[in-house]
């Protein structure tokens, strides 16, 4: 069915650049969603284009934040021209702050908003970025690269697509997008723009993945309007609407429904109550005077005269929305009755939690709107039907999908490809595949090593693949351990062994049989004349390992500390 | 919007069952998906409907299957007339030979597929249950309970519904089930005879619930065969298709398809083995001779004239499936232009597994049908349309709607009452909560404790919160373990403190500062005097987990252990 090259592309190092060439390679982003990082060398300059965080999943326990790999480029960081932000979400401004750790001079080029955003994130890192506002229409040469940006719409207000021209060729990047004809804010993708540049000729075209293969157009965001007036209207007690807390203009919606039905809003969680200040402060969000009311206010309202906009919309086991779903909310009790509203999608990975939410909430007797029941969600990211509206719009000689999963990728090239982009001329490049064009031709030259930069607490990077796969070991079966004083001289065991279990039983006598077969065991090494701490501990951990495997047919991890006195 | 009784239910002991009444219970399935198994009390007598298996979450690390639990009714094994099985899927029959192990002789009464499922699960336990076969149309005297059995259609062969009757009243039991009107064996889900029992009058009426919040009506099963057609017809090399190995019919449609295009069919995966030989010995499944090849001899053969019909449609990381996708697997390794057909529903809680499944096998070159792109499967649970004509044939007076989350029981909940069942004669009850049908009228009573029962390895019920919750702490952040010898006497150490950490950090550095830390710690214990060595161990406990929070800002567990010598 597919007329695309096969296969995850070239395992090489890349050939050095021939001159006059451009250089394309992700950091992060491509072949997964999330950690959103290109880029693009022409002349020995480099400039990137986002750089964000991708949740951890379920083979990456207790891990906070995963970052883009950096060591492409951490010995070049001084010929980097700056840093270009398509738009304010964490998967492309989350980690900054971990870049400009190596470079805090860094020029950061963004939308009003966009910069916003990050100022606020980087007071948090307590770092003053070297925030350079940019915006649609505006085109300006940052070193060797002349850009240029255009309005898209997306999620979240202000978005921008960017276009990079250097003597090697165009290059246009959509950032996330979507072709929204009515947008809430007026500001149309600029389509007509992108048409004007593909007249002048684009050479490669970085296209957003993620709804390639969904077939048709997204619903206008405005269409949510009076789905949330239908809900809200037939409620005379309390109203709850989860959304993430970057989306205004689902925001201005439900404030709006808001005051047409006479309640009073309270925003709910501590990103909702600073994006939203942001928003009003930079005339995003329209807020009516005397609308807002805090937590502590509107517990004082009666229940039809409130509404609470929160987040927890993916189910985050702390946020408020699941709080009061497990009944845990200090201020908010759920009641029969009282509505929840979902006005969010369901990002890949958060099904089980977000369910967990929606059941806590209807065994409490709240009534639960969410996607699943009514239009109250559409998606930021452009269909198949809009992409086919790009693709004919820019007329790219070259394009490489970004912004996706292997399936979304591979989606996205076969849209083009029947727009009439030769196969040959797609290139799907996932994280360190090196994309070179030379002579107006894109192709897969070679592959530098991307892997998982993990955040875990105050550090970053220390926490491996090792370390993970311990932790996968130790949330599966727990661990035994066994102590014991041996004398160093004679190998004779001079305390009993001190053993126990965690994560392995609630039974207390579970483990009573390890202590006489680990002395059995320590009797057979001193017999053997065995001194050595770390051949003790080595055969106590195999007799306790197979006794475990033949009694419980589990996989503790064993941990023998064999300490020389 | 909702008229249902609001809430989880009483948290009281149920009361003495007043003479003449019929109690329910349910010790799981009610409340979430799976371990299904419900009681039923008349007269001192009990009679269970199904005993299966719930799969566990992320939040139950480590443990293989969730049994439902029998406390209630542990007690009273000898009041037990038998145990129905309406189906044989794990979630309904799972659970069986734990309960045998309890009273092995206990008469088991299910159809002719459904037993010989159970045969062959009973078998791997060494086991040799009281089997009793009955079907569809039988009435049967089970001691006290006069059960009567009605062929319905789900997504496995040989499905019963089961009517209860009892001096109190009568129960209509659905099972799984769904209204398919052009079923693939012709044996249709039995509304006349459920109109004939609703003329006589249901006074309970038990719902699967699974798909209550779906409107309208599934699609029949026999229009995925011109799909799976289509698929495999512009194919000219290897096609796979994964689907549940107890999916006969839709397994039939796959061989029908591959002898209508010329290929050999190999079955991959043990459970499909397994139980496609039963289903082809019971004439459930009809196999062409010499169709069916092995693997070995698969490989042999054109690619262009083979078909592999799989397990692990649900990611199952250890399935033949996610090794393909990993490129692991011995015999099939998936090259660009290979065809790989997901025929399967994605179970929630599984999305994270599949979508890696699609985009192992996706950056591997193949083409990947999925639901999510082609019509190539449909659920076994009846949607919204369907429900009603269930509840307008049997017209209950009194409705209690099993097998699902409180999302699915509430929809369900709400669709009896639009029939015109009274809101007060709807009962949602959660398992645990007692349902006691009283001169006519259900209503809630009390409440059983019902918690879960894990089976992990070899043994049942000995892994419960505490283990499942130290598991959670190791696996998010792994454990520091601190070892050291003490002088019982003095309290002073003998030995230097052996620290080590796994699943903390791959920096062999990370812990350096620890030995010097407790050494300070155990001076200060000594000099202070103690000699416990609990509290010693609490010390060193306080000292390294303050560390290790202002340092790394993360809770590993920390496991202190001194010796006394």
């Amino acid at each position: 069915m597919s007329s695309l090259p096969p296969g995850p592309g070239p395992t090489n190092l890349p050939p050095a650049l021939p001159e006059g060439a451009l250089r394309v390679v992700a950091l992060g982003g491509i072949g997964e969603v999330g950690r959103n990082m290109t880029v693009f060398e022409y002349d020995g300059r480099l400039l990137i284009v986002d750089c964000g965080v991708l949740f951890p999943e379920d083979d990456q326990p207790g891990v906070d934040l995963i970052l883009p790999d950096f060591r492409a480029i951490e010995e070049r960081l001084d010929d980097v021209e700056g840093l270009v932000l398509t738009h304010g979400h964490e998967d492309h401004i989350g980690a900054v702050p971990f870049l400009l750790r190596l470079r805090p001079d860094l020029p950061i080029y963004g939308s009003r908003f966009t910069n916003a955003l990050l100022a606020a994130k980087a007071k948090e890192h307590r770092q003053r970025p070297n925030l350079i506002e940019v915006r649609e229409g505006e085109r300006r040469k940052v070193g060797t690269f002349d850009l240029e940006f255009f309005a898209v719409n997306h999620s979240i207000p202000d978005a921008l697509a960017v276009a990079i021209r250097t003597p090697a060729g165009v290059v246009l990047h959509t950032g996330d997008i979507k072709l929204d004809q009515l947008p809430l804010d007026g500001r149309l993708t600029d389509l007509a723009g992108f048409s004007r540049l593909g007249d002048e000729g684009v050479d490669l075209f970085c296209v957003d993945s993620t709804n390639a293969e969904v077939p048709g157009f997204v619903m206008p965001e405005r269409d949510i309007g009076p789905v949330l007036d239908d809900v809200i209207r037939r409620v005379d007690q309390r109203v709850i609407v989860a959304c993430f807390a970057s989306h205004v203009h689902r925001v201005q919606q439900v404030l709006d429904a808001a005051v047409r039905h006479g309640r009073r809003v309270a925003f709910v969680g501590r990103s909702m109550v600073r994006n939203m200040g942001i928003a009003a402060e930079l005339k995003l969000l329209e807020v009516p005077d005397g609308l807002l009311v805090d937590l502590d206010q509107a517990s004082t309202l009666p229940e039809s005269k409130v509404l609470f906009v929160s987040t927890g919309s993916q189910g985050e086991p702390l946020s408020a929305l699941s709080r009061m779903a497990r009944g845990e909310h200090r201020q908010i009790s759920i009641r029969a009755g009282d509505t929840v509203v979902l006005a969010s999608s369901m990002i890949p990975g958060n099904e089980t939690a977000v369910f967990g939410v929606v059941n806590g909430l209807t065994r409490l007797g709240a009534n639960v709107v969410h996607q699943g029941n009514a239009k109250v969600h559409v998606s930021g990211h452009a269909s198949a039907g809009e992409l086919l509206y790009l693709y004919n719009a820019v007329r790219p000689s070259n394009v490489m999908p970004v912004h996706g999963e292997w399936k979304h990728l591979r989606a996205n090239g076969e849209l083009a490809i029947r727009t009439g982009v030769s196969p040959d001329n797609v290139v799907i490049a996932e994280d360190g595949v090196v994309v070179d064009l030379v002579d107006g031709k894109a192709s897969r030259t070679g592959r530098v090593e991307v892997g998982h930069v993990y955040v875990d607490g105050l550090s970053v990077g220390d926490v491996g693949e090792s370390t993970l796969s311990d932790r996968l070991v130790l949330g599966e079966g727990g661990f035994i351990s066994i102590s014991v004083a041996v004398d160093s001289s004679t190998g004779r065991a001079v305390s009993s062994p001190t053993v126990s279990g965690r994560g392995f039983s609630d039974d207390p006598k579970a483990l009573d049989a390890v202590v006489p077969l680990v002395e059995m065991e320590l009797a057979r090494t001193e017999a053997e004349g065995i001194t050595d701490t770390h051949r003790i501990a080595q055969a106590v951990r195999r007799v306790v390992g197979r006794w475990v495997a033949d009694t419980y047919r589990r996989r503790p991890m064993i941990v023998p500390t064999v300490i020389p006195v």
